[in-house]
């Protein structure tokens, strides 16, 4: 819809704001009149905040992580477990994780999974870093932490046999039951496979 | 909630964005990542339209809608009926008016209505300027177009008695059941009053 308000400028920021995932029109009108009443600060900040993020963010050398320098801050964290490495699709995946606080070793984004449907292939994900980073050794267990879908599984196997020959210890995310969640809510598959992976009760 | 992101620019513009109204703190994630994916064009792009719109708006300096220049579209439309005067109280509820197609008279934007409790007085709002255009002469209705609430009518009542020694007529919104909406729903003030003020059926 290009409903026009009067201004270009109204007009405009309202688009730029649409194309935002999850922001309609109606959201966009919302937001723009809203930064409008704002003091003239407050938007620029916000203008300004969203330049120089994507024009000045760098991605770390080693694990591929969003970074302002050339080693991201985990990478650099000499407190945290160097020999583990837990291998994430996305940079929300490893905040996820990281939020956990059950992973003290460092990570490697790949930028995405193996999806022949969407046209990625291996060569398009950061697979061959990882590859040389086990290759260089002093790494003892790669943790395979990618979605339970079929392009996480196909991701994980490929991940899987590149690293056969290195003498690595190769782990993935335990599944089963949701905690929290009700039984009769979760999907027969992954019921199934909480039976098959049960473990002893403690 | 001030999480850290291994990179400075990422949770400025997660901060900025977060502020917006309705924009909690994991959706403020979800688009700065969103814009990380994106070309560095349609960030800055998105930037810049924010930045440029707060700081080069204009208010119309008759009816104090939104505009790029001195004097709004709608004012400068020649094709509009200038002896209706619509009053409104923001920008937003212009742009529902106007979208309804059914006012083609001009526009008041009051900035708001008497709020007593929130601080805000007549002399905050553009009621003066209202009295000055209808003073002016050629006006022969002013439609008070504010919501049916507590303080938008004791401002309907203000701007009533001081428009009073001229000879203008004023109306206000017709208010009654909602059109498609159920009348279980509808409470009882509303239904009271469409009742009293029911019309002839047509």
């Amino acid at each position: 819809m290009n409903q026009s308000y009067n201004s270009q400028l109204l007009d405009n920021a309202v688009a730029e704001l649409g194309k935002l995932p999850g922001i309609g029109h109606k959201t966009a009108l919302r937001l723009a009149l809203h930064l409008l009443r704002q003091d003239e600060g407050e938007a620029v900040a916000l203008g300004e905040s969203i330049i120089n993020m994507r024009r000045q963010i760098r991605y770390c050398r080693t694990c591929h992580n969003i970074s302002d320098k050339e080693t991201c801050d985990i990478c650099a964290d000499s407190s945290r477990d160097r020999s583990v490495i837990c291998v994430v699709e996305n940079i929300k995946d490893l905040i996820s994780i990281e939020a956990t606080g059950e992973h003290r070793g460092l990570y490697h984004v790949l930028g995405g999974v193996i999806s022949p449907l969407e046209g990625v292939s291996p060569s398009d994900l950061e697979i061959a870093s990882l590859v040389d980073r086990v290759a260089n050794g002093g790494i003892l267990e790669v943790i395979l932490a990618l979605s339970p879908t079929m392009e996480g599984d196909t991701t994980n196997f490929y991940i899987s046999r590149k690293l056969a020959p290195f003498n690595v210890e190769i782990s993935m995310l335990a599944r089963g039951v949701s905690i929290g969640n009700n039984l009769e809510y979760t999907d027969e598959l992954t019921l199934g496979r909480s039976i098959i992976n049960r473990v002893p009760y403690r």
